[in-house]
């Protein structure tokens, strides 16, 4: 089955083979410039121009989803010079596929009239999806250009906030009713000669379009045909309305193993379906957006954006880490009596701030967790507070001691050991208590628990223990 | 919609009612406790009996996948109440969807003989996924009692390696041909009776098996009736074969939008069926497993495990961490001189270290999302190195020389704001690359590159930064 595993492969054979291309063209102009004669010139350039036209032959049979995949792992030259030779028709849906930072890099280079025409081929969801992305200053000639009833599904499906159901779903209400036999929904929908793709049941809805149930299509295709849709379909299947928050429909189509569900509007009435492609998609950008941004990091990053653009996307979170470590510094300041003294201090401080910055932070990775799969009640918190402290103070405890007995061994200071013991104790039980309390802040909020947390919590772990173990060490060891 | 509302929402509130049932009994109980007359208790015991009988029926009510989020949630003794009373039929269902160390748990409340009873409800493809966390003793004694085409298909599952697709897929050869007509295969799939759940096309193969080809379910009710299989069908479907690396396909699933893939054997053979459910599963499970595994958390916590074993899952880390805090300590011993000098690089120290930590995380999270996409190719990888170690020397210029102002306002002494900024200039590009080159290395070493890569680069970071700041302190202000 070679073609099949081809398919599966594409994206990256696809990829190598353009860097391939493009890379030893720019070597061959290289050596036709070197070149003698200007005979020797025009048949390089007509070699050269065979071997594009391939080549864009090539990109534009690719899936629109591996063109995309393309696109991203594209230097900008390159990736400007493929996007100009894809085929209108397929600027759309590679827009579509493209991540947020490549997508406004490549509509920096589409004029007007072509971003106009990109709606051409994409359906009044994919338009819906598209819009908010495109130019202010487009938005309304294309608005206009719309068919009616494409312009008000549009409008509509902007209306939904970002991360409600409604958002994600695509607006279809092909619908049976329950009073009909199997075959009469058979014959219906081969008059009908369209289904929407990727589904694997038929809401079931009564006169007044109020979802009534759903159809699976094993058993529309399985069972006699005389048997009636009220008798075969699931009464109470699991559907959606438009307000409510995709994370909790990813939870459930998850937990339910489901391909599709009905979405209703506030009366009951079917409006759309919510797919498991939209869900995927949205998982997946959730769980990257939660990894980027425990170290700040809001924006889905180009690889290939210019330099300055990742340092501004950076800077704000490392000028928040400046501030917290200039806080921690001066901390430290306040007791440079004391590291006068015994200046052993000074090597010895960072340990604790260390190991308490990673316990803080492994806390602070298992409560995102919690909070991502909705598993952290109110009442499930206090208890995690306690049982987190537990764990901080047990470790505290065993790595204390490791810690003393080094710094004995180190230093031959009974005195330092014991201060050394007794701050990583403290300083690992507070900072648990800091790794489970800075994602509940933030989240009350009213921002994402994840964004920016790391930071934050090694920010205050610094300044703690830097504090426990000075003011340990100015209060016991100095006279 | 009531009905299909609380279907969605439903384990949270399954959740809470549960624990308000069982919070409300321990507090009655307490009351019955010390309450004056025997016949007081008596009463009190039958109103309790009652109250927990619904409560059993209540939870039995429910789908598996929400038996396992309200015991997933619940603390060991009450989680250990309500699972003696799932009953056993749901057993399996339910041990399939709990966590690992959730399943763990719930296995050791069990007797060798309700293990053996668990597979009585499940298919082959169900049993082939639990047998991997069942006690090794059961295991023989569980092959024996299956019938031989499940033991047949157990054995294959159990041989595909973790993380391949042959592990994920379903071991279902439903398959149509091509040279009969679509009405054909509708009474064909009427005499049947059966198909596999939750799928939108068939498997096409010839008289050998071979894989031809997927038709979509959405054709087969759209087109006409005399219309051949041929004539309607996909002829270059995306397909797997058992070997495939299952992150592959979960790109696959997600580029494609697919609901379910036909998998091949090494002869082309539709040996089964990869299904999103299963793909959406893996994606979930790995981009948790990133978030956790950076700080060194590899398995998925249980949230009531007990106190010791928590602190014995993070504590490996904590150790290398301690390892790493102890260098970084034993490079500012190395300069304990030249803080004796200047006290206020003891201060300042910490400023360079903490912001290079968190300018190499900020690379880190990058190129693991980078790699869980399947974005960094050998030749992206360079071209990666030098726009991060750009980007933290554009960040170095910026916030050294805001460091540097800082200094000299607070020290007044010109020459350390010199060294301060030179020295974030130095690490924070440093710090850049370390984060791009730690989860490559891990790689390279066959490891998973999320796997405690934090904790290696902030330990890196740190004995870089302080060794450069105190190096360059050294040889500029110490005479």
């Amino acid at each position: 089955m070679p073609s099949t595993q081809t398919h599966a492969t594409k994206p990256t054979d696809a990829l190598d083979h353009i860097r391939g291309i493009l890379g030893r063209q720019s070597v061959e102009r290289e050596l036709a410039g070197r070149s003698a004669g200007p005979r020797h010139e025009l048949q390089h350039e007509l070699l050269l121009r065979q071997q594009k036209g391939a080549l864009w032959r090539e990109v534009n049979q690719l899936h629109p989803a591996d063109i995309a995949f393309v696109l991203e792992n594209l230097p900008l030259t390159e990736r400007r010079a493929v996007w100009e030779e894809v085929e209108p028709r397929h600027n759309g849906a590679v827009l579509l596929e493209v991540s947020d930072a490549v997508r406004a890099n490549l509509l920096d280079w589409m004029d007007r009239q072509e971003v106009l025409d990109v709606t051409t081929h994409l359906d009044s969801d994919e338009i819906a999806d598209l819009v908010p992305d495109l130019p202010q200053d487009v938005v309304p000639s294309l608005m206009e250009r719309l068919a009616p009833a494409d312009r008000q599904v549009v409008q509509s499906a902007l209306s939904f906030p970002e991360g409600s159901v409604g958002s994600l779903m695509e607006f279809d209400a092909t619908a049976i009713r329950a009073d009909v036999a199997l075959d009469v929904v058979l014959r219906w929908l081969r008059r009908r000669g369209s289904l929407p793709t990727g589904v694997a049941t038929l809401p079931v809805v009564d006169r007044d379009g109020v979802l009534q149930g759903v159809l699976r299509l094993d058993r529309l295709l399985t069972r006699p045909g005389d048997t009636l849709v009220a008798d075969s379909m699931d009464r109470d299947p699991v559907a959606f309305h438009i307000g409510d928050r995709a994370a909790d429909a990813a939870h459930a189509f998850e937990r339910y193993d489901l391909i599709a569900a009905p979405v209703t509007n506030i009366h009951g009435t079917l409006v759309g379906l919510l797919k498991v492609e939209a869900v995927l998609d949205h998982v997946k950008a959730a769980s990257q957006r939660d990894l980027l941004s425990q170290v700040g990091l809001r924006e889905e990053e180009d690889l290939f954006a210019p330099v300055w653009k990742s340092a501004r996307n950076r800077g704000l979170w490392l000028a928040l880490n400046l501030v917290t470590a200039f806080i921690a510094s001066r901390v430290i300041g306040h007791f440079e009596g004391v590291i006068e003294q015994i200046v052993a201090l000074a090597a010895l401080m960072p340990i604790v701030a260390a190991v308490g910055g990673n316990t803080g932070n492994q806390t602070l990775a298992l409560v995102i967790r919690g909070y991502a799969l909705g598993q952290i009640a109110p009442s499930a918190f206090r208890r995690l507070l306690l049982k987190e402290s537990a764990v901080g103070f047990v470790n505290g405890t065993v790595w204390g001691g490791t810690m003393a007995v080094a710094t004995l061994l180190l230093y031959g200071d009974p005195g330092m050991a014991l201060v050394m013991f007794a701050a990583m104790l403290l300083t690992l039980t507070f900072a648990s208590l800091a790794g489970a309390f800075t994602p509940a802040l933030l989240r009350r909020l009213g921002q994402d628990p994840a964004y920016g947390s790391a930071i934050l919590v090694t920010g205050f772990t610094d300044s703690l223990g830097f504090f426990i173990f000075l003011g340990l060490a100015a209060a016991f060891l100095v006279r």
